[in-house]
């Protein structure tokens, strides 16, 4: 049977939930891991170890794809667009993944088509970030200091907080511009709670919208997703959908969208970030919709009809399980089954370290409160800082 | 993290399937196969190609698995007990596989129990055939084929309606003993339906059972599963339950046990077969049930808790897809794909050949109707005996 095979670029846990559900799909699956010890590089047949990086490793590994996608955004624009040139499809493409690649390319692409963003702009040094703090204050500042906190993000390769500072003066703002890239300075928005609108867009231009969700980060880490978000209002969900499918569009994405997005105390959505891949805030779909976002992501790089987004319980709760001081989960893992056989664990095959994700579990059911006891409840004694 | 390797004998489908539920497991899964191309070898990383049916293949193979389970039931006994001489833990264990190898042993050990069974005993030769024929005639048998058709079966290695024959006189009963291995005969059971009751039973003695479900055969060949069964009254569905669970307990099986089951007219249910490992009719709870048959089976053979086998909707329904005419299913399954959004698609990777089960599909819902056409539809279009 002539079923197409779909090339992943970085063995990190996306890629082997990716595989995971390409599986039922009946789909060849090829990936570009760093190391064989990765994630992904555990659990598929075909895997190539190279770095992606190299452009000379991502055209040698494009043979035999029909099609090359991502677990990371950290893959060269330049490369991308030189495989573009190959006849290669890569799909998101270079042309959209540069958005979720450069924040500055981002906040300038959303201002200018309109969609709600923090306050933003590039800042050249602490100077001009106390400048752009200054902007922020009505009536203008009356003191040095007036404006702040801001958050200062380095255009390129931040994640998981990484990149990104909050800082409180202008001797705070010195440490972003070190490294020599492009600061970007973004007014630090008051919000009620952080949301997610997750959609997925094929070439021809069909487009599914997962139900909004809640994201509840620690450290800047995502912890816990609600499916759907509490007591959204249904306009404001609708108009959350209805940006992030816009932005795909405009954007010209395909494959999963991840919007992060603040919901303000007065009710307007404003675009955090975006993630041209399965994402952490869409982990819940694997037990919680009809069609989960990796199934739709490969669904849609192949240009096949999507599935149904909708979710098949009244809620359905993701809990992050990071690494804690106990190097061997096995145990807690095996105690978190026998008290809770509903719950689904997903272990990612990585080393236990202190912080790191290593998995997550999903719950569902009709009673939001011990929905979220048992994810929470799961993920804690995983980590270990709970014992019973 | 020292999380366990399963060792998977046996490159198919039900392997594939396995690994698939193992991923979000964190099991690391390695797996014997006959050919790379096999449907379990295209998707896992540790692949050793090599005879099962050698045991110095199965010793080295043996290596690095804290487990040892099947795909099939294929593996010579006296290999199974050399691997557990060897210290090796082989689940389920040769005292318990054999029942599922020999029909001969089943129905010994079944009737020893107090099982019902379809009438049967071993039978010499064609003569000897036609005395088992006249012993369910009550009264006697008053002419020659009296008491006919009856059921032949070679004690091992038939499935999918292979190995099994019905005769309808003495001169039609010769084929089955052409082979040279003994023949088992058996009432051709006048049964309404047939059913399967699932359970799944661990080491330290855990068992669940999952609904009993409908399968209706097509030429010896499963065609559709449906789950729970319609119009099952409960007394009925409980006591099969508690047959499975029962037979599992007594032949020490772990894993999953598949007990297929007449029901007759008259409000009975007797044995047919017994399958020791993920059983087509099963293939329903990937998408049905809370635990997949294949992730209760990894958990089991692992001896941890197992999950929930309640069901996620209120029917679900599978439908083997079979190969037609045509080698390539890929327009027809984006076709169906593009039809039904719900349609939960499983293929495994196999050449389409005719008759051949190259996957299967699932669908679930409140309307039994409609889920029974959607699945239906979709296994004939992706066959290609209909069109639209």
């Amino acid at each position: 049977m002539t079923f197409p095979v779909v090339g992943m670029v970085g063995g990190g846990q996306l890629a082997r939930m990716t595989h995971e559900a390409g599986i039922p799909l009946g789909i060849r699956f090829k990936l570009l891991s760093d190391t064989p010890q990765d994630s992904a590089a555990q659990v598929v047949n075909d895997v190539v170890i190279g770095d992606y990086r190299d452009l000379d490793t991502l055209r040698a590994f494009a043979q035999g794809c029909d099609v090359i996608t991502f677990d990371h955004e950290h893959v060269p624009t330049e490369h991308l667009r030189a495989l573009e040139a190959d006849g290669i499809a890569v799909r998101p493409g270079p042309d959209a993944l540069v958005h979720a690649q450069d924040k500055g390319v981002m906040r300038a692409k959303l201002s200018e088509i309109g969609v709600p963003c923090p306050r933003h702009r590039i800042v050249r040094d602490p100077a001009d970030v106390a400048a752009f703090a200054a902007e922020g204050v009505p009536g203008g500042a009356a003191e040095p200091g007036d404006g702040f906190p801001v958050v200062l993000k380095t255009v390129r390769g931040g994640y998981d907080g990484k990149g990104v500072w909050v800082v409180h003066s202008v001797e705070e703002a010195a440490a972003p511009f070190r490294a020599g890239v492009p600061v970007l300075a973004e007014e630090k928005v008051d919000f009620a709670r952080e949301l997610a609108a997750n959609v997925v867009r094929s070439p021809h231009g069909q487009a599914v919208a997962y139900p909004v969700v809640e994201s509840i980060q620690t450290g800047g880490v995502c912890d816990t997703v609600i499916a759907p978000a509490p007591d959204l209002p249904e306009e404001l969900s609708a108009r959350a959908q209805q940006m992030a499918l816009r932005i795909a569009q405009e954007l010209g994405v395909i494959g999963h969208l991840a919007v992060e997005l603040f919901e303000t105390r007065d009710g307007r959505v404003l675009v955090n970030e975006l993630a041209m891949r399965p994402h952490n805030s869409g982990h819940w779909t694997q037990d919680g919709a009809v069609t989960s976002q990796f199934a739709n992501h490969v669904r849609a790089v192949l240009d096949l009809p999507l599935g149904d987004p909708r979710p098949r319980a009244r809620w359905t709760v993701m809990c992050n399980v990071l690494g804690g001081d106990y190097p061997d989960m096995y145990q807690a893992y095996l105690h978190c089954m026998a008290r809770d056989p509903q719950l689904k664990i997903h272990m990612y095959g990585k080393d236990v370290k202190p912080g790191r994700k290593v998995g997550h579990v999903n719950t569902y059911g009709d009673d939001l409160a011990d929905v979220r006891e048992r994810a929470r409840h799961a993920a804690d004694y995983l980590r270990g800082t709970i014992t019973e």
